[in-house]
């Protein structure tokens, strides 16, 4: 069973839609502050890659709709990285954590992250030592916390 | 070689993030505006099925991205639907069109629509027999145009 | 010297554009985020004023921008409320809260939010006795915490 | 009788929130958009002024809400645009074009832009001659077109 980690929410107004649940692409905004906040909580500033003339874009996104949120509703954003060489994999799940639906299953994800070498918009093939390390101790950590 | 619905794009200074391009969340929104405009220049009007009690929820987004729009670039969103029963399939490609980028292709991407009824928050066995109609004279078109 | 509610932030990716900092807009979506939050936290869910048949809209809306809050950087949405019968202004200061930027003065704003009837999208001359008794009390503990 | 410059819209299921209308800081979007394609169409690219070193950031935004634009509607954002040095004014207003609702005023708005010298990020005294000229004859144009 893998260690998450959690990023909890609460449906505003402005994240839902006229059928008063969350739209869709709304989630996707969480799912980045789960990675932004995960990382900083491991010593790693997202903005350190920036700096250091990489970017860290999606190239994949795949989510599974199960349940929605509604207005005013709590969730819990639970995330899990794997390295794979310069490649990040996340796996997300998107529960509930309200009185009238605790623990509800509401969306599922991966999405996929390959650094950039931002002056060239080129692919890295490699990240510095540095950068690579932390993102590894923080994969290595996802498998045995 | 399919019929492709067009919908075209600028992209604005709120659809950028701090790297210059398109965040990747942003172009889920404009996938949704095609579809909404295809139905509508089919004579369908997204706000019948809503009136009728029926929603049309995203259950499954598959986005791949390969090329990066920028600051001020035309692109085309391109959309193409299919009907299976109740559920709707649309495939997208959005192609950048701009002088210096010519018909790149920077997203393709796979949506699955399964019909709501917003009464009892089930998924609709059924549709009403105009709308059933309506979506599966679309899909029809989409195959021979 | 008034009491401020507060709303901590921090600046992710999503919420910037291609100039690396907060994009105008954006700071909408903190500034109702707090008006909720505090609602509850005086015991008002802010679904209760829907469940009874009144919305909150915005009515009026003054932004002023002082100094940009950047990438990663982190915030304070500060809000202060009073009620003028079934109208409710609030008042917004968002600071920097940041090592490299404490407590610099990056947004001041207004606004007021007058209560409709969903019905009759009309706009309430009075609220029920509940629902307005709660509102006052939050604008009396902001006068005197 | 001032010469606007037409923004026309049409409201999607992402512009709304759950009571079925646009949220309220979705209209920015619009303004934003207009402000930009009204330059393009006097041959002034924004990204030349991002080019140049010189950002057009917004530092006063006035928005008043009248009538709610609903799902599904049409409107058109109309806009007028004045100098005052390197200081521009931007008047707007937004109203429904629907059958339903034909030329019903929703939005009115003042919104004040001051270019700032990116890399110093100081409010800049002047521009360049070139793109203040730009702007001295969109500002004439909207006087007497």
């Amino acid at each position: 069973m893998p260690y998450w980690f959690d990023y909890p929410i609460r449906v505003q107004p402005h994240h839902t839609d006229y059928s008063g649940v969350v739209w869709h692409g709304n989630y996707i905004q969480w799912m980045e502050s789960l990675r932004v906040n995960c990382l900083r909580q491991f010593g790693v500033r997202f903005e350190a890659f920036v700096d250091a003339g990489y970017d860290l874009p999606v190239v994949d996104l795949q989510l599974r709709y199960h349940h929605p949120l509604r207005l005013g509703m709590a969730g819990i954003v639970k995330g899990h990285a794997t390295t794979q060489g310069v490649r990040i994999l996340w796996t997300y799940e998107i529960r509930a954590n309200d009185p009238d639906d605790v623990d509800q299953l509401c969306v599922t994800s991966q999405i996929t992250i390959v650094p950039v070498e931002i002056a060239r918009r080129k692919i890295a093939r490699r990240l510095p030592d540095e950068l690579q390390q932390q993102l590894d101790a923080i994969s290595e950590y996802f498998k045995s916390p």
